[in-house]
């Protein structure tokens, strides 16, 4: 086990790319599909590997899939759609899924029901059906992490973190990278605080968002193919204990614009 | 030769620590010492390979170390280190290398002379001499990498692109993750608009952050560990042609918040 509290001396980190997984249906077991083509594949889970899902893989599994025919825009969705350049369809689910709008200008950033700020809610029509459905993001992504991680342990008798990931844009960054929007398994930060570096000084404030690193990580294999919706990453000395995507999000007191 | 514009199929990525770095002094050719490290640890720089540098041996090596004896703070800085229970010292130097300060509750946020958007200027007292000094962001981290990305052209006879990296904050999320603040050798932007996804649907809006991504992947094998700042990912198909860290900045008029 390679996994510890303490960090160790840096090894080598390996993304590995789970070819063969079919389109998802809803109702679909992920932990049996990943791991049937993950079998097909050789590779086999031990101890320590960390499993990265794609989130549009479980919306897909949920049901969490919805035709834009069926979806009738409000005026405010409207609105926004034009003052954009976007489909209403789109902005009434992002509109839906929304808890508070942030921005509504050149793109919606709104904050999710989770607490996550993103753009459009998540809703993303890309890796669907070619345009004519969207998929929302999971309703409580941490405990999809959970069951798909639980299942891995009865499958495989392996203690195998999960974590589902999600493209977010950043306030003050140009491009999109892969984070964490549910976790399963491991705790989503490494803590140093109090610790010391190697020149006797006491480290503060410093807690790093592994599950984040590891969802970006993650997303260097995948990029946008939907054929690759998952990825083992081995090697990798997980903080020890249990943790959650929630842990990622910044209070809204403390977060530094709302 | 893996690197290219399009993406290939997925394959297996790894980032693989360089041991044996010592520390440098200011003046130190950083691609002499990663590269003779390198070959100590009977790794050889191949195509395709990306070198991920922590930007505090660069401070290092470009003498951007600052006795924090020698640092006199301004009556603003007073304030705002007793507001914050930091060191007054500390948020004067962070105040000098700011363009602008975004927020000085709870914690400093500065737009850097780059345009870097972070905590404290990325004035740091970690992993530099015990709490003595702080490192200082590298003046032109783009150029430092240009330099570093020749000298390794010149030495090994290999195309390697060269990323330096720190630790930043999110403006909505817990915790630190590495980000790119120096690029030669790469575009630092994989753009998929106007491709087409598997499905037939043509994707619009999306540019993935790939530099970021690589810098996140190299902070999950160094960690806050100063013993190991480089760090060779191999495998990963980058996107090819010339880069900077400047295009990750969002233009002010297009931030989030700004």
């Amino acid at each position: 086990m390679r996994a510890s509290n303490r960090q160790e001396r840096a090894q080598e980190i390996r993304a590995i790319p789970v070819h063969g997984i079919a389109d998802v249906k809803p109702g679909d077991s992920l932990a049996e599909i990943v791991l049937g083509a993950a079998t097909s594949c050789k590779l086999q889970f031990s101890a320590g590997d960390i499993l990265v899902l794609k989130h549009k893989i479980v919306a897909k599994a949920e049901g969490r899939i919805i035709r834009l025919d069926s979806v009738k825009p409000s005026r405010r969705a409207l609105a926004t759609a034009r003052r954009n350049n976007s489909d209403a369809r789109s902005i009434e689910l992002a509109l839906r899924e929304a808890r508070r709008v942030l921005r509504d200008k050149h793109v919606l950033i709104t904050e999710t029901q989770h607490g996550f700020v993103c753009a459009n809610s998540g809703v993303d029509v890309s890796n669907v059906d070619g345009g004519e459905s969207a998929a929302l993001l999971p309703l409580d992504p941490d405990a999809t992490a959970a069951k798909i991680h639980r299942k891995l342990k009865k499958l495989t008798g392996v203690h195998i973190p999960v974590i589902i990931s999600d493209s977010f844009g950043r306030a003050w960054r140009q491009g999109l990278v892969d984070v964490a929007i549910g976790v399963a398994g491991m705790k989503v930060l490494r803590d140093y605080r109090g610790r010391r570096d190697d020149y006797g000084y006491t480290l503060h404030a410093t807690e790093q968002a592994v599950a984040d690193e590891l969802a970006a990580m993650a997303g260097l294999v995948s990029g946008k193919d939907a054929r690759v919706p998952a990825c083992i990453i081995r090697g990798y000395a997980y903080p020890l204990g249990s943790g959650n995507a929630r842990q990622l999000v910044r209070a809204t007191d403390k977060d530094l614009f709302r």
